[in-house]
């Protein structure tokens, strides 16, 4: 079973739009058990579109278009596909009907080429949008004039806003898919999220020992972004669920401490969660990463119920006035410091009256480096009633990587604090509640 | 001139990773008047990325390969292209001296298939990367195999991750690809960022008066996202500049009040920008934005200069421990109210004895809406010595757009005061410097 994307737009040629459907279509496939074998995406011309689509074709036994159903000129995708496959068009009286209804309760004009999207070609299958004027297309070559072997191959055009796009793919497509063409063999695919440990490293951990399982037909992927690691199990056949359950457990007994979570967990919502799981608060002080903490953590619905807020002490100033850093600790060891980050962290949970302060210091470059703090230079400090813990991570990365790597590094040792305490021996978080 | 970018990842067709390279790279070509013609995206497997860039070299000039270069097992990028073209791999001593001095210098030991990456194809140039590990290849096909043309074709494979590839392709291939196929006509491109306008209205301004450009070849586009609208003029030929430069005016004096700046310039490098060019000071308090506006102007370097920092008061305590608003305005009017924003943005301004103090107070959603103030209503105040002012947009967006939309409108309101105050009238920051 091989399906391919086409996305079609010159706007994608000049990089001024980012393609997410090829994403979402994807995840949505790969969540069902199916692999998009390529994605093509063209420029709004006759040659590019009908050469891509006639080249999936050949390949493929479903073909995905997305874009150019719409009104304008630059709308090109149905008339150059029927041409292609030698299908006349004519017009649907229902789409029709229901784009005269469209602009009718909006009580605005129906623009004069809009008329187009009721054009169908000869034998295709009308897929209504429920969110916009352009229908969906969906056509069954049978067989598919473009392989030697005679099989059958469906050509699906959906429209490129993803708010008529998403829920067409998944009532419309998604379901014809899997009715008439079901997957051989059972498949599994489970993402591990990884913090604190690099990727040839997770790789030497765990490479040899899964080697039972990718023998056995396991794939196994990872993917590191700045401060995190994904490792894939991907498993086909009758027993993939099973494979992939073993082989997980293998990673977690290798490096289970650095997982922090499966699939599209983001670590600010593991931290959000366990917070919340322990009634406990939270309050951070940023110097190096400047906000990030706190927009990461905030980005959560319902963070606000453990999150009580931040401080942004930018200036040295201003960590005495808003967090109470004495000048002399300042003076002697510096704004980026031990001392400085455990007065920064102790300063913002009293402050704000939270079981946890959270602060970072550092130099995030690219100017601001001494010979005996260069540029990456951090501390981490985690103040809660029964602790204060400091880190020292080296971050030498340029300024937007350092930011994301050390807001990953403080909220990984927020975690695993989370994780390790028992909050029953940290008492109330402090004085009384503000 | 034909570029063909090839991305390669099985986790780009599980749809567990958003592809921007695809963006970035069209983008940095389109701005210096290339235009890319495909982009695809294969697994990481020996069939698709041999078949697919072979395909590639039939038809392009260039061939841009990213990911694939590291360590793991799933790289063989380098590996597989070597092999389809058939060139031996040698290992080169230098990068690999460079990829020991890495290791050393993190006080790291080298896993062993690091030295992997230090393997070269026969005749390839080297690109150094100066932000990780795997060096970029770039192979000189004279003539291309894969045409029946005699014409040259460049290869180039370009790491995966955003942070070395990007650096390595402005300095290492655009420079090269501007040398070895200079533009057949001049070709110039200008973005004129705006804020403040939404799409159709910039069309509805702009549009006519452009037709007297459009009409003699101006390509004009319009690019939204959410709090600002990009409107792109692209002109080729002899005159490609003077009808540019001709049509930003035009552009300029329908619309000028609402561009921030040109091309890749962001609002808050502009706002970091007039700070400093009036020696002025900043400080933030945000509450629903919750961190990104000090965020965005901490990711600017030199910021440090201008801005004194931040509070993020996001519980209502927070608003009185750290800024001093009253208990009985949140009483009377609430945390999300006109009286409350002032209050944030006077306490911020003096706490932290800034020329201005900015905050921010609303509700992002998607719970704590009422019928008085739904999800999306917001206040923006900038306090400064002459003058407190308070904006109450509705932005009732998903909570990631409510950030980003509120961050925008108040980096504006700080913009527009800036250009239109004059420093010597407001006199010295406040009280004392801290």
């Amino acid at each position: 079973m091989n399906i391919e994307i086409v996305t079609t737009g010159s706007e994608l040629m000049l990089g001024r739009v980012l393609n997410s459907h090829q994403q979402w279509i994807c995840r949505q496939l790969a969540d069902a058990g199916y692999t998009v074998q390529r994605q093509v995406a063209v420029p709004d011309t006759a040659t590019a579109i009908q050469q891509t689509v006639a080249e999936a074709l050949r390949r493929a036994d479903w073909v995905i278009t997305t874009g150019g159903l719409g009104p304008t000129s630059d709308d090109l995708t149905r008339e150059l596909i029927a041409q292609l496959l030698g299908r006349s068009l004519r017009e649907d009286p229902q789409i029709l009907a229901a784009l005269v209804d469209f602009f009718a309760r909006r009580n605005r004009p129906m623009p004069p080429r809009t008329a187009l999207q009721a054009l169908v070609p000869e034998g295709a299958v009308v897929l209504p949008n429920a969110h916009g004027t352009a229908p969906g297309l969906l056509l069954a070559l049978k067989p598919n004039p473009y392989r030697e072997e005679a099989r059958p191959a469906w050509l699906v055009m959906l429209p490129g806003p993803p708010r008529e796009l998403r829920p067409m793919f998944l009532t419309q497509v998604l379901p014809r898919i899997k009715e008439w063409c079901p997957l051989p063999v059972p498949c599994g695919c489970r993402t591990l999220r990884t913090v604190g440990i690099g990727e040839s490293q997770v790789e030497q951990l765990i490479g040899e020992p899964l080697r039972v399982f990718t023998d056995r037909g396991l794939e196994l992927g990872y993917c590191a972004r700045p401060g995190e690691v994904d490792v894939r199990l991907v498993a086909r056949g009758t027993d993939a669920d099973r494979m992939i359950e073993e082989a997980e457990q293998c990673v977690r007994r290798l490096v289970g401490e650095h997982i922090f979570g499966e699939d599209d967990v983001e670590l600010e919502q593991v931290v959000v969660a366990l917070l919340t799981a322990r009634k406990q608060t939270l309050a951070v002080a940023e110097s190096c990463t400047g906000g990030l903490i706190a927009h990461r953590i905030t980005n959560i619905p319902g963070a606000s119920a453990v999150f009580l807020g931040g401080v942004i002490p930018y200036a040295n100033a201003a960590k005495q006035a808003l967090l109470g850093v004495r000048p002399e600790t300042l003076d002697r060891d510096g704004a980026v410091s031990e001392a400085t980050a455990r007065e920064m962290a102790i300063g913002v949970r009293t402050r704000l009256n939270a079981d946890y302060g959270l602060a970072i210091t550092g130099i995030a470059g690219p100017g601001g480096g001494t010979l005996e703090k260069p540029v990456g230079t951090v501390f981490i400090a985690l103040a809660s009633s029964v602790d204060n813990v400091v880190l020292r991570p080296k971050n030498p990365f340029d300024r937007a990587t350092f930011k994301q790597v050390t807001a990953q590094q403080a909220l990984e040792l927020m975690r695993r604090t989370l994780l390790t305490t028992n909050p029953q021996a940290m008492g109330p978080a402090g004085l009384s509640r503000l």
